[in-house]
């Protein structure tokens, strides 16, 4: 029989008391929760309590390198590149990546994008590639590793042996109402992007309506925190705080989203897209040491395209195929003429969602061309009768409980507003 | 498929914002919890956020009542007698049950004391009487009425159909640090004794080193809530906070506390044990409506002792017959002088449960004859070799652990001190 070195209750106590956990007391916490010892309600009661009563700068590292411990590390030392990777909060619309690793990757640096899927009303990036036809999110690390050095950039689904404490962790925090606590939150995304293995690291923190974060000061102290975290455990790490009030871009969905990253990669698309696609990579190459690099330029003439194209294809994907289309649309239109003043991410979030764009439970499937194209972003003029947003989906039943969503999220005013920068402020 | 009226994360939620739940909620959160459909993790997110965040008088209300409500209730209203029940938090030699329950019976008031076992520091009053040979814990609820009704005293086991949520809960908050907090554990010790379907209740709420709660204003926190929880069932409850910084009487252990309590019975025993139970049984039969009744000439004309020897023997135990005596004693002498000055009560609390008086997992068997003798108590003075004490136990190998626990829980100092009174104060 092994001795425990210490006491669930009494470590439980300790946070309760809004006291500090030594390092190896949050190292044998960690371990004795993944190996079972450790039971789901005894975590349950800590979390609460780390929620209530927070934790220090040292306990969040002690969490985050211990969660590392978990479980595999990967390490991308032998390709001989300079590796950045990118994490995002989550929102409405939030296509970035597609178009942002492929840029990135132009420049001869490597992006290993180890993404998830999407639960609730956030789509998962690989929900959006899996809309291309023949496209595959697992790959073997081999395979991972090859198209690294060969393309530059690969998107995929990250393995399961990375970080299992965390995996087990956050499936608690869900059901236990411990989920929006920024220690938890910052161990939670570090510790994954960490164990990837990642030389820098650029996040983009999100604050607004359809954020995970609502409130910007919050979503300030999650940056700032995140930020220390990388640097404590030696990884380059900055963050961008930007505005997620409103949807980014005009597509909501999965394929709709894949072709709005085409059209960017095209030197085309949305403006708030395309300069949150060249804020945050030029932020990951002045942290892979490219501080004069032009993404924009790299935008204009073709190459980032190029990389995309080699991206897909090298994962199966066909990128010259045309893309799913939802069997049903149906649009709305301008009651009246004037500006459009105020378009709220997350119910239009939610409308994606109800459409069939994202999914309730893990298990359930998504449809690729469901979603809603959004045809006027506030401080656009509008004209009485112009078709303001198209709902899309395989299911025309659906479209009820989707406008039931977006019922009072639009204002269309007399004055133009001006549209609020999309970087708020960088952290790092 | 039944649809659930609520949410538990958004109850969870609700705790811990600090906002109060409705009595809806709180009904079905507890029912939803005894049938499982809460889980254990949730409902310890949820005990850690009211640990933190508190609750209002009327949600511990709706608590205990929705707690007695997952169960069985009693009613003793068919014997055509007042009941008056007793509880106390628990302490270090705290035997008063024995001879208040047959002491109060004296006056014609029923006193249906459903009672536990022990675990850890604190004993248990049917472990104490087990020690008697032939008694027995477990009665019918028939063969209960009957000894009430003719007797007028019963101690015995609580039937485990009573407010089965609170014990699912209790089990639940000791694992996962949230024991010591007042809205829970008033709501739990209500929960049963109202369920039990006493009339009154006096409870003995201790304070000090030997108690649940150290501190006097927790203490005094902790018998107001229950009174008041007590008057919104509709039972007249009144609370006595006492001083458990001692140990109660001059004897820990099962058997050894039955002799002092037959002691107490027979007119005589050590002062603060007659002190405590004179209160008690006055303030038990005030409430039952004999404000001008004299307990203590009760103990002195062998009143009380008459209906002690009947309540034994109802159960099967033999008045008459010699207690268990541990096989191995120890002596631990003066190595001065003096006054004693200080006895801590916890410390001869753990000593006895380490000679075999008590228990550290419910399933453990107790020694009868295993605890402790003091053969002084603080204010007294001694004299250099005179004994201090006598370790009992069936397994010499324990008292070297015993001893460890009382080094520097005792002091002989110059000054005799002036010894505390027992009762400090009336809650009601």
């Amino acid at each position: 029989m092994t001795v425990e070195p210490f006491d669930t209750v009494d470590l439980i106590r300790t946070k309760r008391s809004g006291d500090a956990l030594g390092t190896d007391q949050i190292d044998w916490l960690v371990d004795a929760y993944t190996r079972g010892y450790v039971g789901d309600e005894q975590m349950a009661a800590l979390a609460m309590a780390i929620f209530l009563n927070g934790m220090e700068r040292r306990e969040i590292r002690d969490l985050t390198l211990a969660m590392i411990a978990s479980g595999e590390t990967m390490s991308f030392d032998a390709l001989g590149k300079t590796t950045v990777d990118k994490h995002s909060t989550g929102g409405v619309g939030d296509k970035i990546t597609l178009p942002l690793a492929p840029l990135v990757a132009s420049f001869g640096v490597a992006v290993p994008q180890l993404s998830g899927r999407g639960l609730g009303h956030t789509g998962g990036t690989l929900d959006k590639l899996e809309s291309i036809p023949g496209w595959q999110a697992s790959l073997s690390n081999e395979r991972m590793r090859a198209i690294l050095a060969d393309v530059g950039a690969v998107v995929c689904a990250a393995g399961s042996g990375l970080a299992p404490a965390d995996k087990k962790l956050y499936a608690l925090r869900d059901i236990t109402g411990t989920v929006e606590c920024i220690p938890l939150i910052a161990s939670s995304i570090m510790s994954k992007k960490i164990a990837e293995g990642t030389g820098a690291l650029v996040l983009d923190v999100k604050f607004g309506s359809g954020a995970f974060l609502q409130d910007i000061e919050q979503s300030r102290l999650l940056a700032r925190t995140m930020v220390e975290l990388g640097q404590d455990a030696g990884v380059a790490t900055s963050a961008l705080l930007t505005d997620m009030n409103v949807p980014l871009g005009l597509t909501i969905g999965n394929a709709l989203e894949v072709r709005e990253s085409v059209e960017v990669l095209a030197g085309g698309g949305p403006s708030d897209v395309v300069e949150l696609t060249v804020a945050l990579a030029a932020e990951m190459l002045r942290l892979a040491g490219l501080p004069d690099a032009d993404p924009a330029a790299a935008l204009a003439d073709g190459r980032a395209m190029d990389t995309w194209r080699r991206m897909i294809a090298a994962q199966g994907g066909d990128p010259s195929a045309a893309l799913p289309v939802a069997r049903e649309q149906h649009v709305v239109t301008a009651p009246r003429s004037g500006a459009l003043v105020h378009q709220e991410a997350l119910p239009f979030g939610v409308a994606a969602w109800r459409l069939g764009a994202g999914r309730a439970r893990a298990q359930d499937p998504v449809q690729a061309g469901a979603g809603i194209e959004l045809h006027a972003k506030p401080g656009d003029p509008v004209v009485q009768g112009q078709p303001l947003f198209t709902l899309h989906t395989d299911e025309p039943a659906r479209f009820a409980r989707a406008l039931d969503a977006v019922e009072g999220a639009w204002t269309i005013g007399d004055d133009a507003v001006v549209a609020r920068p999309i970087v708020a402020e960088r952290v790092g």
